[in-house]
């Protein structure tokens, strides 16, 4: 599938501020990035650094006045998606390394609270059955309402009041795949179903690789059903949306205005 | 300096339950790791893989029962500490793309809230004397009282109360640190000044190299007194407590007991 | 029914500190109180003021060291407890101005947040019909885990982790009722099927009487189910466990033993 | 001092929902209110109860679909402002009971957990001089930044970021008050410096009164400098915001707008 982004946002900063950025879609096998083409305005200071397990890019920027950041590409994706119902669970003792830190507790996600809950709800299911009875609970009891939540919103508080957008689904599902011992992260993307059309967000679980025993794939969870792992441009990865922001400044930004546009051919 | 380390804890799983330990002194350029004994009873489920920056070993066990863990080992440091307030802050487009994470909001440490009490606080400092004056100031405000906080109390919390143990000091200096933009990680460790004795954790911050021009070098800083650089023995690293706990269980335990025993010859 | 009861308490206090404190069974017309005897050692500071809602007393004292508290008294209680699911909610327009803060938030039961929840789930039930299907979804998803909760966890945490003790049950039972427009307040007590024994909590709800029209009448609620309103001795109410607690202490306490024991006849 | 005061706000609910208001000037000996024009829209369902404390009135009303409020009086204030250093506290068995709820944690003023902070920074000063020293720590520590706090933000949050608007201000100081053993509530008023003019919220502090030995009175304090106590004009008090917001609705509402104008002759 081929599908064409565009995204531009506008800030401004009062004092010289450092801004750490992730916006441009990731060169990975499963999806090609062409036509690409990034506008910063400044462009000066912009330094671009690898992101969050290799996936990505960081772009650092120190500035001060207004900031614009415009961005157009093509992808084309390739990605294969099992189905999830019919994966898996790795043993811990399995799980790679670099993947142990995807179980434990970050700032949106303090997974080790819902052990009861996923225990007790999710009953005797593992794997990819537990993920997608975790993906299902989700959708069904949560309700997408833009501007019940914000940029402190956490897994913990989405889960009281039951409703939220991308970024509150995702968090929610890394939370209890995580609380059931199967490694989560949180996934920033573009995707051309999102409704209104932004940056979106998913989960990413860590199951049994069906083509090679032993190990592992990451697989792309979307409990909001407006994206799935055939259309969705990856950007980076994260612990969670700490990790893999647009943008994420170190001192007061005024935010003015963002669009994003996303189309699959 | 050589320093002798014992430590013993006991634990106890209804249910069989996946455990995640990390208790073992890590083998470093700059502290060697000899006559180690580590018993784990059962430990037919035992596995190790490489922890957090490739800090040291993290242990997987699943385990049902009683559970109980034994270390012994000496270390040998020859760490270089130079004086912090001598050190220079890396300008961020200068920092590793690994590093960044150091600089984010996690589960124990968020960041971002402190920016405003961070620069009003320890105003135009940078680098090495702003964490200096960081180390200073939670030294003088905070009070050391074992039983004042607990395994959910976060730096916000500390810095409310004003109290609690190195595990509290540790967070409230990496996310005082993150705050004035200089990543900072979380250190579990074993020192001998540390009273009552116990696993210690202390605070690390990466700021340039005086002795590779560009480049940066992690820094010890411990805001308790009880240990410095040069007798602190790291077992692991992560961004908070919660990715570096000696014990992390998947499900409910009852701990028994522990015992920590470390000298300086 | 007739219950004995006898509770005893004590702590350390290092510099002198206003305590106050609450473990008398209230005089009420519904619950005599006959052969009284508390014992506070020291004794020459003490002074009562009435407590929350005119319902008991409160206890003020400035002391300095130890602390010895000694309570027995015996109840007789003649509460009339009709059948939860046959009472009426109040319109909000009919309630007394004074029961209009049993709407609002707390420190301990935050209930805006759970509209979306109550709403979602116990749907189109009302008034007394609604607390008990508050009552028994409680009393269904959690468990019952003294040490797995403390002093500072409210009913949004509870509502995450599903288990506590009496106080945590209560505080769900309270923040549910709120979020359904009804009333509720944190009772302490006294009841001879607590086990292990100990101080109770339950919850209380503003409904219709049915014996006066256009009156409302509070009904005692126990998700625990160790308590009923016929053996519940009221010590206080309050709009959680902030206002009703034995012991408040406006500086740190060391708290040393504590035995309360309830037998009905 | 006489003030014109004119309110303005529009909200819409989608389905039928119980709203509770507290907007209007309360009648108080020390403030006359005359010329009082209230329009409600619809009004066929509003009912007034008497609101916290005696002071003021809460106006209950159940609607559907848009709802619009406009409020107009004239307030003659004659308080009698003592100097606030100047006044003693209270010990703490003097205090009325009905003022012991000031003391305790509220949703929004967690005060428990500041007894170390005030203690260790406003060391041996008491009564007034501690509410003053109090105020004047607040105000300079503090920044008043439209935007930077929301409906969740309590005074834990507003110690870290330092910064709020006028309800966080006022949560500040409540919460440092009871911290210090003096009982302390929340005041909604209208005043004329306030800017940009919006509803206006301040502390209030149970001191000893000068004139009545034995006895206490309520003295405003607001560490914003945006008002005095000679130019509020009281709409009501409680524990926190929780308990004197303009507006609370029991289910979900869109707010339109709002407008306040405050003018002093």
């Amino acid at each position: 599938m081929s599908i064409n982004i565009s995204s531009h946002f506008v800030f401004e900063l009062d004092e010289p501020t450092d801004c750490l950025m992730q916006f441009e879609a990731a060169s990975l096998p499963e999806q090609e990035i062409s036509s690409v083409r990034t506008l910063l305005d400044p462009s000066d200071t912009a330094v671009r650094v690898p992101a969050q397990d290799g996936i990505g890019e960081r772009i650092w920027m120190r500035a001060k006045g207004r900031v614009e950041v415009s961005y157009e590409a093509e992808a084309t994706i390739a990605r294969i998606a099992p189905d999830m119902s019919s994966l898996d669970q790795l043993p811990t003792h399995m799980l790679p390394g670099e993947a142990v830190q995807y179980l434990l507790d970050s700032r949106y996600c303090r997974a080790d609270q819902f052990q009861h809950f996923v225990a007790s709800r999710f009953g005797s299911s593992t794997g990819g059955k537990r993920v997608a009875a975790i993906r299902d609970w989700v959708a069904h009891n949560f309700s997408y309402v833009p501007g019940s939540s914000n940029v402190q919103t956490d897994a913990a508080e989405s889960f009281i009041t039951r409703q939220g957008i991308c970024r509150d689904y995702a968090h929610m599902v890394v939370a209890l795949a995580r609380a059931s011992t199967i490694p989560a992260r949180y996934v920033a993307g573009y995707a051309p179903g999102v409704s209104p059309q932004d940056f979106h967000a998913l989960a990413e679980v860590f199951l049994a690789d069906p083509n090679n025993a032993g190990g592992g794939t990451w697989q792309l969870v979307d409990a909001t059903g407006m994206a799935s792992a055939m259309d969705t441009v990856k950007i980076g990865v994260g612990r969670d949306a700490a990790d893999v922001s647009f943008l994420t400044t170190f001192g007061p930004n005024r935010f003015l205005e963002s669009r994003v546009s996303v189309h699959g051919n």
